[in-house]
């Protein structure tokens, strides 16, 4: 056990509110404490408390009451760093918050780096390196989806994956070694037709759950969808339905950071986020601007493209724009036609529409009316089903950390090489090395494996006081 | 005790940080997180604990994993409410704090009004109505003197004075009604030079405190200055200067909400509000400003006018200022002529300035270089004594509160009216009702005597989750 000598402390909860949460761990927290604190009741003297109680009493500096607190005490190694912490509840005032650290750190504690107390729990053996990043994501988390991916990791799911596939690659390496040692005797320890089912077993794991990392990406950064159409077709009057009717449901949380990108709408439990389409409502054209850069860019970074028509315009416009559009897009978007102002078909254009327009076999079409809302329950439902619902739906573990993403391509990497040094009969050092390989970086998925630069990197992205 | 028989809940911390805290306080609290939670350790089931113990488990929705909690249980009469209570302590995700309310909410919970926490605890008799603005107020101190203020009136020294005063004043009326009981016989319980002596003491201790407010409202809102000066003095040096060595010790604090107010620094403890001097700024020239209504009401606003002059201007332009300035002035502020750019004393101006403006009694005057920070020590104390600090850091209880305030005035007012009654040996009933009068604001201070619209104000002005 690494538990560190020093004692950190920080704020863990943000400005604003009633309570802040002010959080020490370390060998020294509970003595810490006990200097600045005065119990409401003397017989309650912080060291002498178990862990998972709380005491009521005051933070002085001196003579001047600083606040009343609340302290939570709880003992290594049964707290979340492994360590002996505290957590002083306080009034949330930026005088007190700032006046109960400066006294902590006068008293010998010194102030947590971002992550800190995160890096200390996975020091101490207490999750692992994937758990830990985990617990960022979840704090970062804003939809179901993204939070539902974040929870499985977080409660083990994923690194039970990779424990179960680095076993099977161990034992498999220590059949393959155990033949090296034997080297000059010719002999088979591990009977080629199992080695290649682990190989492939392991292989197949590991593309699947790589190749779950765009989906899970999507999530955690919101499905990139682009607004498009011509003029007058009613693009901000949809993301302005689409923000309203969606944006009540989180609004009773104060300050939350929703407003930070703007046009972020959570639907079907999925983030969407709408890329720039304010930029799109302004220069307008699309069909004209199709050739310029940034517009092409900002369709190239979309998954959907919720393509809108008038459907007072007839077909001709929208098939013309379609075509254009169709001609730009790579197959992994996928292409919604709405036609909308159903509330005004001032010449009965729905039937002409419906025969005129043909959507290809990944496309789909619904009439709506932004204005009234008609058909926005269906388009909620279709974006769902587009950004993968059902697949973040079912108990498949999910990756969303370009980390774990790039070590899974390289587990799979070396698994390739292994394959065709088996198919080749290759000397067994070299099959031997390309298995340490895969070991090597499903170790760093869970830290098993790391490096002081691999820990600064991850942890540095942490919160202050997490 | 009038224990609610609702269940109220709602998140106490703000957006951000990592850790978040959803309160939930009523006859039901327990029981409502027990239907949501499983605790890590399944022998430590919510219902079965004491009040300051905490609990480690699994917030769930069905079989969904919401979130890995902790909760903290407080058992009535022993919590802030006085009412059974919980603290849920959750990772600060928007989608989380959601889901944790909609859960509680759906099981039987109420979202909280603002305050409601803290009312709670005052309708429950856990703190006078006094000492329940004092902890809206410590939650907004921003420096050490507000806090002090705050945490003085939350530790009842307030209260406490009210007590005795109320105290004196019942004594003194039942004596008085004692005569009227009696009025008849034209006897005379009350011994007319003792009750003189109890008027008075109560007269006197009501206006040293009602006079306090006007610097117990400028520590808690800051206290107003204005620099002023002719162009290119140096006026936004100074300003960036003092903003630039105070913000600075605030500034590990995340998120805290200094800024929200531009321009305003805490020096010597105390908050000090400079007013639109970006304005002052723009428009500049003081001097042909001063007619303008809107530079005058600016000047009316301060209660501190530092007059900065440039020091290679020499002594004209200054003194031609300050004349302008004193005769636009009440006595009440305090003008403090500043001049400046020491560094760059072209002429040798340093002693012929000394030598040709003279200040008046209550007015002061220091030699500063905003670019170098000479001088500007010396300018934060004296900011820091023209503001009060010498009465700030007495044992004196100050004032804040403006409804405090207004009811001290009426306590004098009716008081005033009970000695002229006395002196002119008015009849004992008109006596008894201005007596009435006076312990009725005392009691209106403290709570004793509230309406629902008294306490609907004080508590519609709490954040939520206090």
């Amino acid at each position: 056990m690494l538990i560190s000598e020093t004692t950190v402390c920080a704020p863990a909860t943000s400005g604003g509110g009633a309570i802040a949460i002010i959080r020490i761990s370390g060998p020294q927290s509970i003595e810490i404490c006990e200097r600045i604190f005065v119990p409401a009741d003397p017989k309650r003297r912080l060291k002498e408390q178990k862990g998972f109680t709380i005491v009521l009493g005051d933070i002085k500096s001196g003579d001047e009451i600083i606040d009343e607190v609340l302290i939570s005490i709880f003992r290594a190694p049964h707290s979340f760093t492994g360590e002996d912490s505290a957590e002083i509840s306080c009034h949330a005032s930026p005088y007190i918050q700032q006046k109960i650290m400066e006294l902590l750190i006068s008293h010998g504690a010194v102030a947590a780096r971002p992550g800190e107390f995160t890096q200390r729990a996975f020091l101490n053996g207490r999750i692992d390196l994937s758990r830990a990043e985990a617990i960022a994501d979840l704090v970062a988390s804003e939809s179901k989806m993204a939070h539902r991916i974040a929870m499985k990791q977080m409660k083990g799911s994923f690194s039970d994956e990779i424990a179960v596939l680095r076993a099977d690659l161990l034992h498999f390496a220590s059949l393959i070694e155990l033949e090296l040692d034997f080297g000059e005797e010719d002999v088979e320890f591990a009977d080629r037709k199992s080695l290649f089912e682990i190989v492939d077993r392991v292989l197949n794991v590991s593309r699947k759950l790589s190749s779950s990392f765009s989906l899970g990406n999507a999530v955690k950064n919101g499905i990139p969808v682009v607004i498009a159409g011509n003029p007058n077709t009613g693009k901000s009057t949809l993301l302005n339905r689409l923000l309203m009717e969606e944006r009540a449901i989180v609004s009773d949380i104060p300050g939350t950071t929703r407003d930070a990108i703007e046009d972020t709408v959570v639907i079907e439990g999925i983030r969407f986020r709408f890329i720039d389409t304010a930029g799109l409502r302004d220069t307008t054209d699309i069909i004209e601007n199709l050739g310029i850069k940034k517009t092409h860019e900002k369709i190239s970074a979309a998954s959907v493209i919720l393509l809108l028509a008038d459907i007072n315009e007839g077909a001709g416009p929208l098939n013309a724009l379609l075509k254009k559009i169709r001609g730009q897009l790579t197959d992994e978007k996928r292409i919604v036609i709405l036609v909308n102002k159903t509330d005004n078909d001032l010449y009965g254009n729905r039937q002409l529409m419906q025969e005129n327009i043909l959507p290809k076999q990944d496309e789909s079409m619904l009439f709506i009316s932004a204005k009234t809302g008609e058909g926005i329950d269906e388009l909620k439902k279709l974006l769902g089903r587009l950004a993968g619902a059902g697949r973040l739906n079912t108990e498949n573990v999910i990756i969303s950390n370009v980390r774990h993403y790039e070590a899974l391509l390289h587990v799979a990497e070396s698994l390739e090489r292994v394959r065709t040094g088996l198919e080749n009969n290759l000397q067994e050092d070299f099959i031997a090395t390309d298995i340490r390989h895969a070991i090597h970086y499903l170790g760093e998925i869970t830290g098993e494996i790391t490096t002081d630069e691999i820990l600064q990197n991850i942890f540095r992205n942490f919160c202050i006081g997490k």
